[in-house]
């Protein structure tokens, strides 16, 4: 079947790639490329990579989801039978200082992707969603009907509230629909091979991102907000995802489309459904790395809670996923993406350049 | 000074750019008149009664929000003060059948509007949102601070929700942004001049204008949902408000804007504070009326809540705002308007046109 893949080059929807070409699916990518490194033709290195890694061939179109006309050529030349919609902006911090590009960008992006699907008939529809809709919601165990919404504190999250609430409406005005939000937790970790992963080119605001920095000698230790919570270290619990997991569960969610059909609207945890202290977190990379981690506590910020873990159990019985990696794993996908890649993707494009 | 409406041909806006001329402001409307009447020559008629029972002149264009490079026009040729933002599709039950029309529409129309208002550093902005935004809360009387978006039943109200959103974002991004939520209750009524009202194009969802149908002949009865909710004569309770009460409002929240500065984003309620049941309202529209309202009672609807009731004290205190008329007085106004206006705008121009 042939899938179009939005924001295919990044993080995530490169990894989705990779296993959709596995599973023999054509697929064509879009990106508007904007945090997306490319070679001197303009080709997308991740790409590239994933073409060389499953000798298989991707279609690539530079594309913005804000340039309608763009968009609608790339449907009326193709026939898909699914849309994967992992193209969004995704720095919280950006987000607050520029909310109308994240609201631009995210929802009208998304607006005209839907609005394109529905007038060439591709009703089929996976969107990349995150546990942040929950805001600073405590319970236990955070399960899909629980209130969102409420405590969002950034645009960034507003988008993906909001673009759920939207993709709702949208499934419920027309039976035709078939559209699953992937809700993921924290994602860490890279492919096994170490041949794709997380192209960070801005200053991270995740736990791991950060670590990396002060093992790469970025920083000089890891700040570390709060070690007086009510949790069994007193740091922060989350729950931590890796990305190729995630990128499974987006190709279960594919299938239960493909096979199900008339589902309308679904949503599903994509999470471990347990969680990992700060400190559990810093111990594992410290394992994976070799090094040692310099930590600094300051006093915990305003607004974060102690545990955030989501239930993946509907996302089990359903869309028959589950994870296959634990934080050890991530931990050493992440420092092999790292050690073999250590300016991501640029470096290798350097490389070929000089030798090529 | 110099004031933008959006959206100022239709049912609030005009009101308000009438109180906007009586007050010596120099008044810009834009509006892509899809529910407008307008002359032979796309002039406004309501606009075009304004301006002759006011003997004042409306500046008029015919803009879309969507289209961003006539709005940027607008902007270029103009210098304003103040935004005062009206335009929005408003049926709750087309939004459910066309969501995508009411997300575009609302959403993006209202993002290009501000980004527009940020390049030409147009920072004062009033938008009309609407009680809808508390859901189906059944508060005694709803605050502004209490908890909304949760159980909002249609994209409309989906849309007025997300903006008071974005524009608190951007508001918190750039200490520059005046901007005032007014969330308004149910409004009724009509200018007491006769001169301007509701010109009601499609079917009716609420109880006046439905009341209006049955009284004109168009239906043979009211169909009441419900008369055994706990109130004190079994049907529901809601807060309604005079057109020219919440066109004073706009008046007041711009004076607040003017006059304190870096006020930031606040939100008011604008409403009686009062509740009426359905049965009063007929009664209150029989009276003025002087017609019979055959009804029939059907059993209550999914979802309809007993009482809806907003607090407009923080409105009283801070925008000097009071309501000024009663339901006697709703009714007596959009009656007049009826009679003098049987079919609405439209009418008149038919009758220029025969005797012009």
């Amino acid at each position: 079947m042939h899938m179009l893949v939005t924001g295919g080059t990044g993080y995530i929807g490169s990894h989705c790639v990779l296993e959709l070409l596995q599973s023999n699916h054509t697929v064509t990518v879009i990106s508007n490329l904007v945090n997306s490194a490319t070679d001197y033709k303009g080709q997308p290195l991740s790409l590239k990579r994933i073409e060389s890694f499953t000798n298989k061939k991707v279609n690539f179109k530079k594309v913005d989801l804000l340039d309608l006309q763009e968009l609608e050529k790339t449907f009326k030349s193709e026939n898909f039978d699914a849309v994967l919609h992992f193209a969004s902006l995704k720095s919280v911090g950006e987000s607050c200082r520029e909310p109308l590009k994240y609201y631009y960008s995210n929802i009208v992006g998304s607006l005209n992707l839907i609005s394109v699907c529905k007038k060439y008939n591709v009703k089929n529809l996976i969107f990349s969603s995150s546990v942040t809709v929950y805001g600073t919601s405590t319970h236990c165990l955070l399960k899909e009907d629980d209130a969102i919404g409420e405590k969002i504190t950034n645009p960034y999250g507003q988008t993906k509230y909001m673009l759920e609430k939207m993709f709702k409406d949208v499934a419920k005005s027309d039976k035709d629909w078939n559209i699953i939000c992937l809700r993921y937790s924290i994602l860490v970790g890279a492919h096994p091979s170490g041949i794709i992963g997380e192209d960070q080119k801005c200053v991270p605001n995740n736990l791991v991102p950060n670590i990396i920095h002060v093992i790469k000698g970025k920083i000089p230790y890891l700040t570390i907000f709060g070690n007086d919570f009510n949790t069994f270290d007193g740091t922060c619990v989350r729950d931590y995802i890796h990305v190729t997991d995630v990128a499974r569960a987006n190709l279960c969610a594919l299938n239960r489309i493909i096979e199900e059909k008339n589902i309308g609207f679904e949503i599903y945890n994509i999470g471990m459904g347990k969680g990992y202290s700060v400190l559990e977190v810093v111990k594992a990379m410290e394992n994976a790395s070799g090094k040692k981690i310099p930590l600094k506590i300051m006093p915990h910020r305003v607004g974060d809670v102690e545990y955030l873990c989501c239930d993946p159990t509907l996302a089990a019985k359903n869309l028959k996923w589950s994870t296959q990696f634990n934080l050890e794993e991530m931990c050493r996908d992440v420092i092999n993406w790292q050690q073999k890649n250590p300016h991501g993707y640029v470096n290798e494009d350097h490389e070929n350049l000089k030798t090529g």
